[in-house]
């Protein structure tokens, strides 16, 4: 673990947010950060290359799915995922845990691990935290998370404890596990809806010696007040000294209220997936390409944006590419939400730096309409 | 007119191929050329940008697909087809003719033109020559395509016949039709498999004074002998100052015969389409990515290509986001196909000029196994 380390380089006067950078072997990721998701090495209809011009540092990938197609034996002849996708810069792979527990069938949790059938053919397999670090080790990503149990929205309290100790348990094991060399495991404070659960996860997690914190089980079909309260409660129970992770946010209200409350990493397929469908984000809101309104519409989607969409392309082509259902389509709009992603983050991390980070928040919201 | 001018370079000793420069307002196309297929305002799954960095000088598109969609208000309203795709290079589009007789259903044809359903959505529509023009001058292509009756395959000589008389008098209500600022229209000649008839149909249309020709009717699923056969017998028919067009031929086996019988100009939809099948084009055959034997393949699919999928992919990841559905596959195969008939043409462009065409025809052949 001797490369990674996280710098605390600012923190603001008036809300928890926070100004870091986190050191890896394989580059920088300056934090406030959102992590493009990249589920089945690659990040969906984008090069590697164009990724990284667009400013992402830190990309995330999926263990479940990666381990189901293409397999372990052929990331491991490619020598890693990094080398199999072209893609230089680190690498954030999940535990498996939630993809598990939402993707496969048949599931059925035990102490030791997860006995589930692929959500592709049916398979027979079982991931345990020795299994999803093994995993995850092949696949040499920079930053591994450990195997954690992840309660679903509702969930009884009985349900979110017991989960909550297995993630506890799961966790002393992953780091007992080997890792990839120069790999990090970030732990996960799980515990549903509950403070009391939150705190006693918080507790249990943190006194294990990970480098990172996440907070898992938000962003699971909750409504977003109780998320931030539980934010509210939740990041002042992490150290300071260590990144912070809210798993699976990604809208931009959700990233400066995330921010505004001393979360450090980000990640979601939202800004990608919505791309797919046809709807961009702008500072404004969304933009529905595919409306009728926009056939002959020769703006682009956001005027002052500098991204190569809007450099090139008006709202009208744009619609015609998805009417027409041309790739080009899923492709520009893909561009343009993770500029305009990746776009919030500096602003973000700048008005940190130029202490302003309240203001430009509300400043933000005022005119984001969700 | 006035800009549009072809300028012969060089004749083979041994063969017909003929190296040349097409110029243009918007640029010179050397010959003989490959034309990227960009159906509906768009090369698929590729930008215009980098389309144009793998070399393509002009791409073509069709008539009719714009046409019905996005419609020519939106085109008009865009400036032109260049400004709503943000292609700056020639652009050649068809007439929408081949596309009206295959793709639209209950098409009845009368010396005026054609009646036909839309295949998008059943709408009654009518193109004759003058609508044939008068939607390419709103595209605003820089080489538009006389409105002809294509003959499939096969087709009796009095149809051929029928097509041919046709497509001469339509040949001339192309002409007294206005056209864009810096258009040009080529001529085709139609014939089918009748050499009488093909030597007919040369003689009206070469008669008319189109600065370029276009061969049609061939590659619509005849055997390859047979288009060859007419290749040597119908271009020595055409006027030697002119380019030659072998509309919807593409195939790299077929280019080589094409220049070697005389041709200038291609344009094929095979590389893009195949591509997007999982299928790339190498020096030595095809390599259908999909196949298990690739499962754990790390060499490139082309050892020494220097395409940007070639210098970073492996055909493992490739057959990877093939089996995964992921839209990078037809994007990265895209660009090999292209930078590999686009490198053909090179080869071939650069043999004729260094006087070894026909070696080097032969000893593509020889390796080219299709």
């Amino acid at each position: 673990m001797g490369f990674f380390h996280f710098d605390l380089l600012k923190k603001s006067s008036k809300s928890k947010a926070r100004l870091g950078v986190i050191n890896t072997p394989r580059g920088k990721i300056h934090t406030p950060a959102f992590m493009p998701v990249g589920t089945q090495a690659t990040v969906k209809t984008m090069t590697p290359d164009e990724v990284a011009r667009l400013g992402a540092e830190i990309i995330l990938s999926n263990t479940y799915h990666l381990y189901l197609r293409p397999g372990m034996g052929i990331i491991r002849q490619a020598e890693g995922l990094h080398k199999f996708m072209n893609w230089q810069r680190p690498i954030l792979t999940d535990s498996g845990g939630f993809q598990v527990f939402s993707l496969s069938s048949l599931r059925q949790i035990t102490d030791e691990g997860v006995h589930f059938r692929s959500h592709l053919d049916g398979s027979k397999h079982f991931i345990g935290p020795e299994q999803s670090m093994e995993i995850q080790a092949a696949l040499g990503s920079d930053i591994a998370m450990a195997f954690d149990e992840c309660s679903p929205f509702p969930c009884s309290y009985e349900d979110a404890l017991a989960g909550l100790e297995r993630t506890t348990s799961w966790a002393e094991r992953c780091l007992k596990a080997p890792h990839a060399p120069g790999q990090v495991v970030f732990g996960i404070v799980q515990g549903s809806v509950y403070p009391e659960l939150r705190a006693r996860s918080a507790r249990e997690i943190t006194g294990l010696d990970f480098p990172g914190y996440a907070i898992g089980g938000l962003s699971v079909g909750e409504p977003k007040s109780i998320m931030y309260e539980l934010l509210e409660y939740t990041t002042p129970l992490l150290p300071e000294n260590k990144p912070r992770y809210l798993m699976g946010v990604g809208s931009a209200d959700c990233l400066w209220e995330g921010v505004a409350h001393g979360i450090d990493m980000f990640d979601c397929v939202l800004p990608t997936r919505v791309a797919r469908n046809g709807t961009a984000f702008t500072w404004q809101g969304k933009v529905v390409v595919r409306n009728a309104k926009y056939a002959e519409d020769f703006s682009p989607l956001e005027p002052d944006c500098d991204c190569y969409t809007c450099k090139h392309y008006s709202r009208a082509y744009l619609r015609h590419l998805f009417n027409a259902g041309e790739i080009l389509g899923p492709r520009l709009l893909t561009i343009h939400n993770l500029h305009f992603t990746l776009s919030v983050m500096e602003r973000i991390r700048r008005s940190i730096k130029d202490g302003c980070f309240e203001e430009e928040k509300n400043a933000f919201l005022d005119q984001y309409s969700i």
